[in-house]
């Protein structure tokens, strides 16, 4: 089963809806763009890999509507439609990179009509197939990293939820223990939206991966014990210093763990790194709706007094030197990130 | 209004139930050591300085209760109940140096029956008063630190509930507030018990203190951004050392500000000093029930997987290296912390 899916019949997609778990596995059906921009903004569909897909999916769909329009109109409204998207999220930056290679496409194809719309929906559904051979090669790097026996540390959702299929960090921790690897999760709940505690405990106990849930709080107090072995999450964006732009709270858990002599390893596509950003104090960060945070309740009481106020970034930078490696699918990229990322990137491309 | 009261009328106590906080103020009325216990225990009353009083009224309520047996028996009788008593919350120490104190007037007293009875409980008394009188000498030490227009990012709630009255990090602030400084606080929530968003933010709401709820793990967003100017928390103990032990994420929050040049400031009694204990690494952390972590519903959904595993550690320590100063009803100890707090105390007895 994937996070989401192009459905052939009615030209749709089919998306895995996360507000809903660990409850209830139900799917949201998008016919429009509109609706994927709002299941985006909505956290129906959420992390990094899987609204990159959603993105494409949804300028796809698009096409396919307005395929009757003439050709420079058609193409004027695609790249309107897909500034729509790009800020439905604005701070992840794989939305941004399908949807410029989406936009490249209708740039340079010669195609009009439904022929040019078919020509997207190929593009998008290669952009889907990737993505899943792009985590499974990191997902490789990542396992090498993990040892028989040990504890990790996993920040908010990086699973199979986060993706198309396998995701990045814990696609990573997938693959140590279906590699026989006998390994311990702590699972950190990341308030506010609980996707450790909501989606990755979900998935742990898909897989059979032995977990503990904790409190974001807590994560210092189990490093600081000697008791966790390393420190792994996704990124959201990483610039070009190696600065990492993540889920709010992956720099207190960062700093705890450099504290404690605890490796931290991102996991992310290339498709996550942004060159164009020189580090992490450049990025715009989200500030997302009071109620992700007040909409709680404890014993079925509510928890916030009323009228209380409430600041809720979405994402923190945790700076490059607190990083002990990038594990991306071109590899592991051990510091300093600039310089060696470069090279990796070089070797890759001499060998095709 | 007070957190805990003593009731004359019939010789028991009555709590703020801070359990329903934010969404009704009601009392809980205790008629015995034991309700007490369970009180302190489902956290009905909670905060150092204020289970330290509801111990010793548990004692003298027990007392008095026990006043017609023979006086070696009601001495045996109060020493097994003191032991229920301290081992409700093994971690804080102000509980043990309250009960401690109470013993010390049983084994010093030629009293019995009813006489020791009614001398324990002018004691129980004595040890609320001082409670109210030390806090207000704590509140005005810490708000000599805190200057017009600082934001300031609290941990937990420290306020008057945490105590009689005042309370200490909180009461400090609060004094400040009333001083005519203009202060802005940032209260991170504090998982899993929520007192920061129930208790904090619900003071802050009397007092007129402006405030902003954020989640644990954002705090490190708002101190790298430099919007910081001081940390300010209790304490459930401190060791000779000067490590200090309290709620859970006290720790993280340490390292984030220290990381950022934020001044880190624990406000406690002497009653939370433990000589005993030379560091924090000695400190048994108390294990508390996973439903404080699991009860948690959003939109009125269930949040953890059925079966979901968690840990729930309730204390952390954060080591002295990363406070700037320890401000106590002795005054304000800067590092180092051993040699500069047995000044203090030398300096205090030598005026006395």
């Amino acid at each position: 089963m994937r996070t989401i899916e192009w459905i052939s019949e009615d030209n749709g997609a089919r998306l895995i809806d996360q507000r809903l778990l660990p409850n209830r596995l139900e799917f949201v059906h998008i016919h429009s763009a509109d609706e994927m921009i709002l299941a985006i903004k909505t956290m129906a569909i959420r992390g990094a890999p899987a609204i990159g897909v959603a993105g494409v999916f949804a300028l796809a769909i698009h096409a396919l509507q307005i395929s009757q329009s003439h050709t420079s109109q058609m193409k004027a409204i695609l790249k309107a439609k897909a500034q729509e998207i790009v800020d439905a999220r604005p701070t992840a930056v794989n939305l941004r990179w399908g949807i410029d290679r989406m936009l490249a496409t209708v740039e340079r194809s010669e195609l009009s009509g439904s022929d040019l719309a078919e020509r997207l929906k190929a593009e998008a559904l290669a952009i889907a197939e990737e993505d899943v051979a792009t985590n499974l090669r990191m997902a490789k790097f990542g396992a090498s990293l993990i040892n028989d026996g040990d504890t990790i540390l996993h920040h908010c959702n990086t699973g199979s939820l986060a993706a198309v299929d396998w995701g990045t960090a814990l696609g990573a921790i997938r693959l140590a223990h279906e590699q026989g690897k006998k390994i311990h999760l702590l699972v950190d709940e990341t308030r506010p939206r609980m996707q450790g505690a909501r989606l990755t405990a979900w998935e742990c106990q898909q897989y059979g991966i032995p977990y503990e849930v904790i409190t974001d709080g807590a994560a210092g107090y189990f490093l600081h014990k000697g008791l966790v072995k390393k420190v792994l999450f996704g990124s959201d964006r990483v610039t070009a210093n190696g600065d990492v732009v993540n889920k709010i709270g992956s720099y207190m858990l960062s700093l705890a763990a450099f504290a404690n002599h605890v490796p931290v390893y991102p996991v992310f596509p290339l498709t996550t790194y942004d060159a164009n950003t020189a580090s992490g104090a450049d990025v715009e960060i989200e500030e997302r709706p009071a109620d992700e945070i007040t909409a709680i309740q404890f014993e079925g009481e509510e928890v916030f007094p009323k009228g209380a106020r409430v600041r809720n970034p979405a994402f923190d930078v945790t700076p490059a030197e607190l990083i002990s490696a990038w594990v991306t699918d071109v590899g592991i990229i051990y510091p300093p990130f600039a310089q060696n990322f470069a090279q990796s990137i070089y070797n890759i491309k001499s060998n095709r």
